[in-house]
This record gives structure tokens, C-alpha cells and sequence, in this order.
């Protein structure tokens, strides 16, 4: 079975393992389902268990759906939370079934994934809730600093640490361990997805600033207005940043992230160039862990797959 | 170690396994978990586990604490969307964090529970995870039920069973399981655990029509506006019942689960004492299962607990 056709697997077990007696559930499940998304952490899962020699796809292909069910999940949720109308191109399940079923639809994804994940055993599922638990405080801390109004860099990372690297790193260990792996092979693919994972964040960070709705398919400005924005770079274009006082309280991710570095007449150009040569940094420090295992067609691809989630916009 | 012991246990349990490097979530939760409540889930997990001459409390104990948690995650949530401002005599977190963070907090609770079954087998996650899945299909089926307005005595039963009797049946099984019962006395355990969950959320329901806000210590009415009180009786009191069109379509559970045999002219009361009816004769149908089992004092406890959860006036 080739990576497309496990993933195509992936997408048929997801629609089928989320159909429910109470038809509303099945059908919000399969709308946000259905968008469809990147399926970077599926991937992911499928392409750990190769790196390290596995070869049970039927195996690995629920542990690939549920991963991305739980992330799915978090989406619709953030989704009730930022307000947002459009996610991957289509209505928000709070936009058009509203807070109340979007809020079910969300739970209802979390038990389903806990429901394939259930069979497995305990170390597999030990992964994946340690990453859930953290997605949670990844979320919660961030509305926080959004309702502060101030984010600095050890912050910014514990964020994007929690609320995306750790299930980067959940998905990398449950395809390695799937596969019974040496501890260093887990050991490496795990250090791998972590630093893809905050490649892959501040990449989205960066694109949120300067991308506008349409070219997103989601709703930019939501994820600026809770503070991993900066209000005023965007105001002012590709100009000169008049940075005021209440504009700096709002700053994003992304300029706490490079202000060591900035000239003192900074402009957005500067700052996302500047964003997008840590997220490179991160992608190739990443990559430098794969030398830890023995050469493939996987490992290729998850080279691939570094490169990717910082060179591309959308 | 006694019942009582162990109950200690499970409270301890609770509040140290969602204790979070997030400050506000560990707030939160214990907020809501210190609060407390019947435990009954808990109870029913440990009496079940004794009812077969199950002896390993300390390997129950997290079972216990799993389920209330799980159980008090859903009340978060439900709170959310009934905008409860009382739970257990305390605000809710909703009413204290705002939804957002009542929204995580409730995520939070679930994930914890995730993360206490991991290490058990599978045959105990399977039964919770399908507990989990009922508990929000219910949930959205009694939503959908009270936009529409309507609720006849099959779908209240169908609403109830996931809502409330399908985590007493995991409570029970998860007991009996864990102390390697056998296949007959599981199920006797789990048709008494079904039938008490009905006659509890009845009793539940029926509470929620007669009682003020300060007697039960949470929002009565708010249920009832969502299509399981009746208006109409509590609008004109103890009196006989005036029922336009418009009460009907507003008809509680209760309504419809007595209306076979109301008079034409009924009144509260005797909507409440036919409720109460079926809910003594559930409880009745529940102690019978339970001469499949060898007579003890966790069976004569299981007894009580029945009576109790339809003679009880909050």
C-alpha cells in the first residue's frame, strides 16, 4: 500500500468511525471532515512507522485517523471560542449549526477518537493523551495572553509548544512505536516532529499576518485579535511600523519572536522575513534528526514534508 | 478499606490527576470538583465491584475517579449551553471564567479522564468510551428536541437512556469487570444500573418541574425551557392545568411519560405522583436484577441506592 492509499484509508475511517445514531453528529462530523485540510499529522504517523522499518499499515491507520479526528476536533472548538466563520474554505460548524452543536460536534470527535484509540495498547494511548492534555493548556494559555494583551517569547513558544508541537510529537512516537522501534529511533523522530511542529506554527503565524481571508480559506484577524497579531503592522501595509504603545501590548507571536533582531524603523516585510529564517532554522534543526536513522524513501519524505511546512503560502 | 474510605480516595484522586502546569485550568476544575455532589457514579463503580467479591480497591479507585470526572466534564459543558449560572450551590464556571474557558475547562476534565484509563485494558476503555458517546448523543438529541418543542415518551426514554442510564451501566460494568466477574453477573449489574440511571433522571426531571432555584441549588427552569418541564403547570402552580396548544408543544419528559394515564383535568401534583410512579417501579425492576447476585452488604447498598435516588427531594 502506497502513503496515498493509506491516507485514503484514513480519510474512509475517519467518515466512517464518526457516524452516529443521532444524525446531526454524523453530518457536522463529516462537513468539517470533509473540508478536508493538509493532513500533516497522518501523514506524519504513516511515515514514522516506515522510517523506522514498520510495515503493519492496518495497524497504523486508525492511530493516523484518530490523531487527526482529535485535531479536527480542537478546530471546531477554537473555532466557537475566535467567532470564526470559515475554516479550510467552508462555513465554521458554529456558523452554521451554531455554539451549541459546535460544541457538541467537538466532543463527540474527542470520545471517537478516544473509541479507536481504546483497542490499543496502554503505551500508545499514554501518547497520544499526554498531547491531548497539552493541546488543552496550549489552547487555554493562549486565550489568556490574548485577554492580557501581551505575549513574550518563552511564552510564545510554551504556546506553540503545547497547542501544535505536541501532537507533531505524539504522531511521530505512534507511528515509531506502532512499528516497535529502538528507543533512538523514537528518540529522533520524536525530536524531529517537535521541531517541525513549531516550524509548522509560526509558518501559520506568519501567514495569518499577512495572508487575507481568501487566500487563507479561514478567517485571518481572529487568531491576530487574541494576540498572535500585530494590529499595527497590518495597519500600516508594507510600510514603516509606527509601533505605539497599545500596538506593541498586542504584539503577535511572531514579533516577539524576531525583536531581538529588529532595526529600529522595522516594516512588515522585515518582520516576516525575519519570522520565516527561525521557522527555516527550526525546519533544518528538525531535519538534522533524521540523520539518526537509516536512509529511505520515508525519510526522504518527511525531509519533504520540513521543507514544505516553511516554504508555502497557505 | 471501607466504601467511605475509598470515596475519600476517589475525591483526593480527582483533584490531584487534573491538577495542570496551567494554573487556571487546575482553578477551575477543582473550582467545580471541590463543589461535590451525590458521587454516585463512583459509589456504583466501587459496590459493583464489591457486589461480585471484587477486593482490589486501589485498582478501582482511578475507575471511580474517571467517571466522575468524565460525568462532571459533561455538566461544564452542559452548562455552557444552558447558561447555568448555579451548579451544585456554586456559580458555574461558565458563569465565573466565561464560556471560553468553561468551554476548555470541560475539554480539560475529558482528556484527564483519557489520560486515568490509559494504562487499563482494553475490555474497560471500550465500555467507557461508549458510555462517553452516548452521553453526548443524548445530549444533542435533547437539544434538537427542545428547539423543536416536541417530546413524546419514546424519544424521552431514548434521550435519558444516553444521557444518564449509559454512564450507570459503565459505572457498574467497569466494577464488576475489573474484579473478573462473571458474564451473568456483569449483566445483572448492568440492567440494574440502566434501569436505576432512568429512574434517577426522572426523579432528576421531576425535581427540576417542582423545585425553586434555592432548594436545589442549581438553575431549575433552564432544563424545563429546553423542553423537560412543562410551562404550563408551572405557570398556574399546584391548580388545576390550563394546556394551550402552545404548553403542549412545550410538554417536559414527565408529561409525556404519564400522559397515558392523566386525567383530563390533571393538575401538578398529579403529574408529579404518576413521574414519581414510574420511577419507584423502575427502581423496583432495577433491585430485582439483583437477586442474580449472592446476597452482601454491597448488594444490600446497591438496594438502598435505589430507593434513594427516587425517594429524595434534591
Amino acid at each position: 500500500m502506497t502513503i496515498d492509499d493509506s491516507l485514503r484509508a484514513v480519510e474512509e475511517l475517519m467518515l466512517a468511525a464518526t457516524r452516529s445514531s443521532v444524525p446531526l453528529l454524523s453530518e457536522t462530523t463529516a462537513h468539517i471532515l470533509a473540508a478536508g485540510g493538509k493532513r500533516l499529522r497522518p501523514h506524519l504517523v504513516l511515515l514514522a512507522h516506515q522510517a523506522v522499518g514498520g510495515s503493519d499499515v492496518d495497524y497504523v491507520i486508525p492511530l493516523a485517523a484518530a490523531v487527526e479526528i482529535i485535531h479536527t476536533a480542537t478546530l471546531v472548538h477554537d473555532d466557537i471560542n475566535d467567532h470564526g466563520t470559515l475554516r479550510r474554505g467552508r462555513e465554521t460548524v458554529n456558523a452554521r449549526w451554531g455554539t451549541t452543536f459546535a460544541l457538541l460536534t467537538g466532543d463527540y470527535m474527542f470520545t471517537k477518537t478516544y473509541q479507536i484509540m481504546a483497542p490499543y495498547p496502554a503505551d500508545l494511548n499514554l501518547i497520544l493523551t499526554k498531547a491531548c492534555i497539552e493541546l488543552v493548556e496550549g489552547e487555554t494559555l493562549q486565550i489568556q495572553v490574548s485577554k492580557r494583551g501581551v505575549l513574550d517569547r518563552d511564552t510564545y513558544f510554551e504556546i506553540i509548544s503545547k497547542k501544535t508541537a505536541a501532537l507533531f510529537v505524539a504522531c511521530a512516537r505512534l507511528g515509531a512505536t506502532a512499528a516497535k522501534a529502538s528507543h533512538e529511533s523514537i528518540e529522533a523522530l520524536a525530536q524531529f516532529a517537535f521541531r517541525l511542529g513549531l516550524a509548522f506554527q509560526i509558518t501559520d503565524d506568519i501567514l495569518d499576518l499577512v495572508a487575507d481571508t481568501q487566500q487563507l480559506g479561514k478567517n485571518t484577524g481572529v487568531d491576530r485579535r487574541q494576540g498572535r497579531g500585530i494590529a499595527a503592522v497590518r495597519e500600516s501595509g508594507q510600510g514603516k511600523v509606527v509601533a505605539p504603545e497599545a500596538a506593541i501590548a498586542e504584539t503577535s507571536g511572531i514579533l516577539s519572536l524576531v525583536e531581538d533582531n529588529l532595526p529600529q524603523e522595522y516594516t512588515l516585510d522585515a518582520v516576516v522575513e525575519l519570522g520565516r529564517q527561525q521557522a527555516r532554522e527550526l525546519a533544518d534543526a528538525a531535519i538534522a534528526r533524521l540523520s539518526a536513522l537509516p536512509p529511505s524513501e520515508a525519510v526522504d519524505q518527511l525531509r519533504a514534508m520540513a521543507h514544505q511546512a516553511v516554504e508555502r503560502d497557505r
